[in-house]
């Protein structure tokens, strides 16, 4: 029987979430994987937290040395997020050769080439599969189940914070700051709320998914990112009636050899599989060129959901005969010939403009100047003005900039309010 | 470089599939994988297969024993389908130390403990991700990502055919052997189109996967087996306007220790997530104690999705240190006790009774009396007949099954024209 030491390093809500798995599961884990998992180190300042959770208080500490100097303990998951110190942490941990297993997609999106680079002189593997998408095996798929693929596009919902917001402000046709408050009352939604709103947290895990899918570095410098904080309810409902549910999608596509990468508020039809994604669960498509569209869904985030895949993780990397590499230059420089910003949409449009002839005529003039083609037009009353809405057909990103940078100086133009990607 | 050679028995539809990705992605492979494929050999009576897809002939033949002999050959992918001849010659190749990669689901579901032990005797591996769902990595998820969770469910839609069947009825209002003929027309369905259409492909797949989720065996004989061939376009119309998608779903759970797995149409609300599932694309949920539901969508069927699934396996089995083998107890052998039949299920029912007063009593009285609870109770006029639709709540199998045998006695009662299953 294998008999793996592992390091916790923080007991937050996945790190405590793991340690109930690893404590519960032990015996089926060590029957069925034939893996004897053993706690030596907790790295927890909070020593309440380890008392909680009923742990041997005694492997509780705060040096990261006693981990690093420890030869039975061969795999480290890491819980703390962020940059600092997980990054150091971790890249000693790996020197001194030890696997880790991390949910931190800030730091591996960010670190990725020096993690990797540790992992190698240390002859330790990098596992990550709890950075994305939380119980989802979606890293898994990506490398264990599409080698007989190049793979197209990814797409899906990554963020659970945001896609409870959309789906409350939907539901209820609510406001958005009222969602978001109601969230932040309820704990789905942090107290500073700009890493999911504001699409950072999709944007990470866009790019380490895109990597593995297009097998090259996608940077985050390369990934266009827009939250949701300017969604209104009328957006939402104007949309529905059009046959449109609103997500926060990231997507990734290669677009004439160029990876295009993006994270933004997009309408999808009402009877796209993930237009049924509600809440906190995440849903991601992946199309290669011959298993065609595949999806996966699951809840996103969690104590117990990630601490899945953490699980999965060590019990992945204590069966791994050597460690796994990128097959890739991972390196974060990478030129930016390789991606293209232009991408191809389809857009919603919304417009409050003056109420009176002529006004649709010099908005259309522009729109055709800009090779910007109408699909569907819809006018409504909005007190003494009015509002317009344009389904466009699909066009380069910079025709309908120009277009739109048009249209707002036209005098009979008091603003455009909404400009929302259509994915079909 | 790892140079692995592999053959190929058989250049069906799902073997030309892997040929082309085998020879097409070959180069990516070795760069992304590590692992340069060599195809030694191809068993197939017709060369003219081999000649279309331009493969080298002098590798094609029909002897087995070239395949046995040749030391260099260390994966068998095996695409005859049906029991014989794959068996003999599979046992054979596993003895002789080969791994091997299938689709069968029908030889893996029946024989899966003498393949293994033909397997722990050659030290050879056994990789059957393509015999469910096709390209959806189904197999890898539960042996490879769910090691934190004992499953408490797992269900879906397994089988293409008869999930665009069920499609076309429910989109063109068309009746079922109107839609088989199309289907067969356009070679969706087979001339014999039993094994899809009565449940018997999906009852083989969920034999599989349900023995991978509760690691223990779970034989064909102890599935509940219900096809669609009784269903009608008026079951599909009454249940949609109850809110409801009939689907042919593989169903096992864990019910107080006990697992209970079956096959039959099912009706789902209009909003889950499997209703959307259309066409031939499959869809199945597992539910682990930790991560909760998650599902995997895409094709469950077709010569590069399928095709797809076998280069996966073969890449996967080429990486493998040592093979790995079932860690329950692989029997067909099993006892009777751990499994139910006496499920517990909603229920759609429909009824052609006599039109006069005092029918719904005596019917209310026999479920009643029988503890089955009605939910909803809807009548519409037939000719000169009344139409009873009952939804009742969870019941016992049994108690229904009593309950129907009395309410088919009722002299006001013409017919039990159908009971189907609700699953929410």
């Amino acid at each position: 029987m294998k008999k793996v030491g592992v390091a916790l390093l923080g007991l937050g809500t996945v790190g405590g979430g793991t340690y109930r798995i690893l404590v519960n599961n032990h015996d089926a884990i060590k029957k069925n994987d034939g893996v004897d998992i053993e706690i030596r180190h907790i790295l927890e300042k909070d020593i309440s937290k380890a008392e909680k959770l009923g742990a041997d208080v005694s492997i509780v500490g705060t040096d990261i040395n006693a981990v690093i100097n420890d030869p039975d303990t061969k795999i480290v998951a890491e819980f703390f997020g962020g940059i600092e110190p997980a990054k150091t942490f971790l890249i000693k941990c790996l020197l001194a050769g030890k696997s880790i297993v991390t949910a931190n997609k800030e730091l591996f999106s960010k670190h990725w080439p020096e993690l990797e680079a540790a992992a190698k002189n240390g002859k330790a593997g990098l596992y990550f599969e709890a950075s994305c998408v939380g119980g989802v095996p979606i890293i898994r798929t990506l490398t264990q189940s599409m080698q007989g693929n190049n793979i197209n596009s990814l797409y899906g919902i990554v963020n659970g914070t945001t896609n409870y917001i959309l789906s409350k402000m939907s539901d209820e046709g609510l406001e958005y700051a009222d969602v978001l408050k109601e969230a932040q009352r309820l704990g789905y939604a942090e107290a500073n709320p700009s890493a999911d709103v504001d699409g950072f947290d999709s944007m990470y895990k866009l790019s380490i998914l895109s990597s593995l899918a297009f097998r090259t570095k996608v940077p985050i410098n390369q990934i266009y990112r827009e939250g949701i904080s300017n969604i209104t309810k009328d957006d939402i409902k104007f949309g529905k009636e059009l046959g449109y549910t609103l997500k926060l999608l990231a997507i990734s596509k290669k677009v004439d050899g160029k990876i295009e990468a993006r994270v933004h508020p997009t309408f999808i039809k009402n009877d796209h599989p993930l237009a049924s994604v509600k809440g906190s669960f995440n849903g991601v498509f992946i199309n290669g060129d011959n298993v065609g569209d595949i999806m996966l869904y699951g809840k996103g985030a969690g104590d117990l959901p990630t601490g899945s895949a953490i699980v999965s993780d060590i019990v992945f990397a204590a069966n791994q005969s050597k460690p796994q590499y990128t097959s890739f230059k991972n390196t974060n420089d990478v030129s930016d010939k390789g991606f293209s910003k232009n991408f191809i949409c389809k857009y919603f449009l919304r417009l409050t403009v003056v109420d009176q002839a002529g006004v649709l005529s010099k908005i259309s003039s522009i729109l055709a100047k800009n090779k910007v083609s109408v699909n569907l037009m819809q006018q409504k009353n909005k007190e003494d003005k009015a509002l317009l809405i344009f389904l466009v057909h699909k066009t380069h990103e910079k025709d309908l900039q120009k277009a739109i940078s048009e249209i707002e100086k036209l005098s009979c133009v008091d603003s455009v309010d909404s400009i929302i990607r259509v994915e079909e």
